[in-house]
C-alpha cells in the first residue's frame, strides 16, 4: 500500500536493535484518515471472504481493527494482556512472547466472544515473529472458530515470522512489506 | 444518547461493588457501528470548539477515540500505561489511581506528541472518580496545551467526579450519565 509505504519512509525511524518506530501515525499517535485508508484496504483484501468477527490484541490493534470492523460491519474483540497467571474457565487464553520487550504476556478473551463455527480475520499493526498472531489463532481455535486469515499493517518480511505462517495455509496479507532495514534505509519488497 | 442508555439496558451487567460491565459492546467486544454512532455525537457536542488533537488512555479509550478523531479530522493520540517509573525527559507523565483495579498506573505520552497552545479534547470510555481524565489534563497542561473538554461514553454520576470537575470550569460531555445503580436496576439523569 503505497500510501502507508510513504508515510513510513518519511515520518518512521529506525532505532538500534532492529527496531521501526512509527509511533507517529501509527500507535501512539494515531492518524485516523491514514489508517481508515488502511481498513478499507484490508477489507478489499479479503472482499471474497465472510468475516464475522475482527480480533485483535491490545493496545497498538485497536484502533485499525475498530475501523476494520467498521468496514465488514462485524464485532471486533481485542485480547487482553493478562497481568494475573489466574486462568479462569470464563477465559480462552495464549503465551505470547514479545520481540520489543524481551517477555511473554498472556493474553486473553472472555468465552463470550469467540464462538465455535465463526470465520474471524486477525487485525494487528506489526508482524515479525508472527507470535502475537500464533496466539490469537490458539484462542480462535480454541473456541472452535476458523481463522480467515490475518492483517497486518506493517510486516518485517526479514524475520520470516509472516511467511512461516503462510506456510502452514494462513492467508496473510500485509499493507507494507519490508524486506530490509539498515544503515541504508528501509527497503520494502 | 438513546442509542447507547438502550444499549446499556439491554447488554450491560451490574456485579457486586458498583461494577458496571460493558465488554460486550465497549470495551471487550466492541459493536463499531454504535462505536461510531458516538464519535458523531461527540463531534456534535463540541462542533463549535477547535479540536487540535484527541487525547485518551490505553486500552479501552482507543477505540472511541479514533472515531472522534475522524470526525474532528485531527490527530489521537493514547496515553500509554507505563510498567517501569523510568520517567525520561523524553516523556510527559502522571499518576492515575484506578477504581476498578485498586492500583495507580503511571501514564506516560512522548512529548513529542503534545504540544504548546494546541486545543485537546480528552475522550474515554468511563468517568467514574474523573481520575483518568483529571491525569490526562495533567499531561496537556505539562506540554502547555489546553483541555477544551472532555467526552466520555458512560459517566456514573454518583460518584461525583464528573461534577468536580465541571466545577473546576472543564465542560463534559457524557453519552449515557448514570444516576443511579443498584437491585432495581439501572436509572439515567
Amino acid at each position: 500500500m503505497e500510501l502507508l509505504e510513504q508515510r513510513i519512509l518519511s515520518d518512521g525511524r529506525l532505532l538500534p536493535g532492529g527496531i521501526l518506530k512509527v509511533d507517529s501515525f501509527l500507535n501512539h499517535q494515531m492518524d485516523p484518515q491514514l489508517l481508515q485508508a488502511m481498513a478499507r484496504e484490508i477489507k478489499r483484501l479479503f472482499a471474497d471472504v465472510r468475516v464475522d468477527r475482527v480480533l485483535t490484541i491490545e493496545a497498538s490493534g485497536i484502533a485499525i481493527a475498530i475501523l476494520a470492523g467498521l468496514e465488514f460491519g462485524c464485532p471486533v474483540v481485542f485480547a487482553k494482556k493478562s497481568k494475573t497467571k489466574n486462568l479462569a474457565d470464563t477465559l480462552y487464553t495464549a503465551e505470547v512472547p514479545s520481540f520489543t520487550h524481551g517477555n511473554t504476556n498472556t493474553v486473553v478473551v472472555s468465552r463470550e466472544y469467540l464462538h465455535p463455527g465463526e470465520n474471524v480475520l486477525l487485525v494487528d499493526d506489526f508482524l515479525a515473529t508472527g507470535a502475537a498472531l500464533v496466539g490469537l489463532r490458539a484462542l480462535v481455535e480454541q473456541a472452535g472458530g476458523t481463522v480467515v486469515g490475518a492483517a497486518v499493517a506493517i510486516e518485517k518480511v526479514f524475520q520470516e515470522g509472516g511467511n512461516r505462517l503462510r506456510a502452514e495455509g494462513m492467508k496473510v496479507e500485509s499493507l507494507a512489506r519490508i524486506a530490509a532495514m539498515d544503515d541504508n534505509g528501509i527497503t520494502f519488497c
